[in-house]
């Protein structure tokens, strides 16, 4: 490897998801064109993987537990011998805590940003298990709901017995999302900690017909369809109280003439599916001010889906 | 009315369906072209509603408690008054308890019959209540993933919590059924009872991505993933113990190339899908041998999906 190599700096960009998309617990994911996580990666002489931390938040510094770290030494371990050492510097925009999938926006920049480094040693659809490894080091957890479409863009199926397994849904062009964030405190750890681990069959059964109802919506691109397959009588109940005003922000979103309204992952984020974008904005605000009368400040994201995923931003 | 009027009969055939589709418990059904129950309807003198069942099995002669006269009874209630008594003739082909519709063919067959004999005085859609009465009567269960099907032809979505809402999906061209029905019986309530009410969350969110992947693959005509949506993990391995041979008779299908296979309804039938003609006649018989060895007799049917529905055969 030359010196000009070694000076190569990649930045990577990866969208905000919307995990779950209210019915599709576990199981289905949406990127948006809202906040999204940058990270650079280049060489340096040290080997093995520094992270820097170029934001106000804590981020852990343990490789092992931050999620833009793991996913690289993971792919670095199924990488020829030789890599030098890494330096990945995290501007981390997108609020970790927030049910906006921030730590799988961290896994797939800093995997995406590494793979391009080194020249593209694998596919975009390769890199998916890297970026779980990463989601999972911060979260626990190896779902694909949010990874995939950070990854891919749109909205993506996915399989929680076998997150490798990916189907990219149809975007319908009419499709807007807002998206609140609340100035709420909601750990993923504990909005996973409150649910039931048993669910009455004759729920589940609802709720695969709802799930089924919203792929149907997106491929048949019928908003109605879409609306009622959101539809989340299982999980959003028990998660709800969690996030102050919740009930108030969804109404709010429905008298504005959102198709339908629900948690963004594990919260505390809301998030709203429109089928034009000037309803997207009066939900967006509605929604905001519902939030505001429970004396919460939040932030609003109107957008369309964002359907190209991570993003190269720079190769220099 | 006059004389002739009086003197009109209308045969309606109505077909079998798989229920459930494998993961789509309560939610999915199919129609196929196999076997069909065909039911005349005529007035007569005497007022009320009388059934004649011209076939060897034997179905309830209470009029409350026969799905091809409830669901008429309910339908003669919405239309003005003067309707004269009624006639009505099964031919039942579909074996009750078979796992293949057979309560929600007579009660669809019925209802077409003597929409029809009256003049059409509601469209297709609206008579889906009804024959919903009629299923009711006789499965005691308001459940649509047969009846919808069974009427409008097809593969359809149903909402078990709303069954008034059916969704008709796609049925792509290349799609083939096997139905092979053994000669074992198993009670609709027996394989009902034994199910668990509650199920985990997880096995629950990975029984939504299967049908969500069901869903995708009929839209998008990925045989593949119509085979990997068919899987059911959840209801399948409790019920498959009622099944002699079960286990063996899947194998089988899977063996000669079907995408998938599981119980059809509440079996005792079983089905598979296959991607072309020829793979599905080469699974009929090895499912049908799989039963064999088994000392169990069976009928095989291989049929495309049948997309009309209930059919009117005659109007005299």
């Amino acid at each position: 490897m030359n010196g000009k190599t070694r000076e190569k700096v990649v930045r990577v960009s990866a969208p905000a998801t919307v995990g779950n998309m209210g019915s599709g617990f576990d199981v289905l994911g949406m990127a948006i064109d809202g906040p999204a996580d940058v990270i650079s990666a280049g060489f340096k002489g040290k080997p093995g993987v520094s992270i820097y931390n170029n934001t106000s938040c804590g981020l852990p510094v343990n490789p092992l537990r931050n999620a833009a770290a793991k996913g690289v030494m993971t792919l670095l371990g199924k990488v020829e011998a030789g890599v030098p050492g890494l330096k990945i510097v995290i501007e981390k925009k997108i609020p970790p805590g927030g049910g906006m999938g921030s730590s799988a926006a961290s896994a797939v920049a800093s995997v995406v940003a590494v793979n391009e480094l080194l020249g593209k040693p694998f596919s975009r659809e390769e890199l998916l298990p890297f970026c779980l490894d990463g989601e999972e080091a911060a979260s626990r957890s190896r779902h694909a709901d949010n990874v995939a479409p950070c990854l891919f863009g749109g909205i993506c199926l996915t399989d929680p017995s076998d997150p490798g397994r990916v189907i990219s849904l149809p975007v319908p062009g009419f499709l807007h999302v807002c998206l609140v964030y609340p100035a709420l405190k909601v750990k993923t750890s504990d909005a996973r900690r409150i649910l039931k681990k048993q669910v009455p069959l004759a729920d589940a059964a609802r709720q695969w017909s709802r799930v089924a109802t919203l792929v149907a919506g997106l491929y048949a691109g019928n908003a109605e369809w879409i609306g009622q397959g959101v539809e989340d009588r299982l999980i959003e109940p028990q998660r709800s109280p969690l996030i102050k005003g919740f009930l108030q922000v969804k109404e709010a979103a429905l008298s504005a003439g959102a198709l339908n309204s629900s948690i963004s992952g594990a919260g505390p984020s809301v998030f709203a599916l429109c089928d034009n974008r000037q309803t997207a904005e009066k939900a967006g605000n509605a929604m905001q001010k519902a939030f505001e009368k429970q004396g919460v400040h939040s932030t609003v994201v109107v957008s369309l889906p964002n359907t190209t995923g991570a993003r190269i931003l720079e190769s220099l």
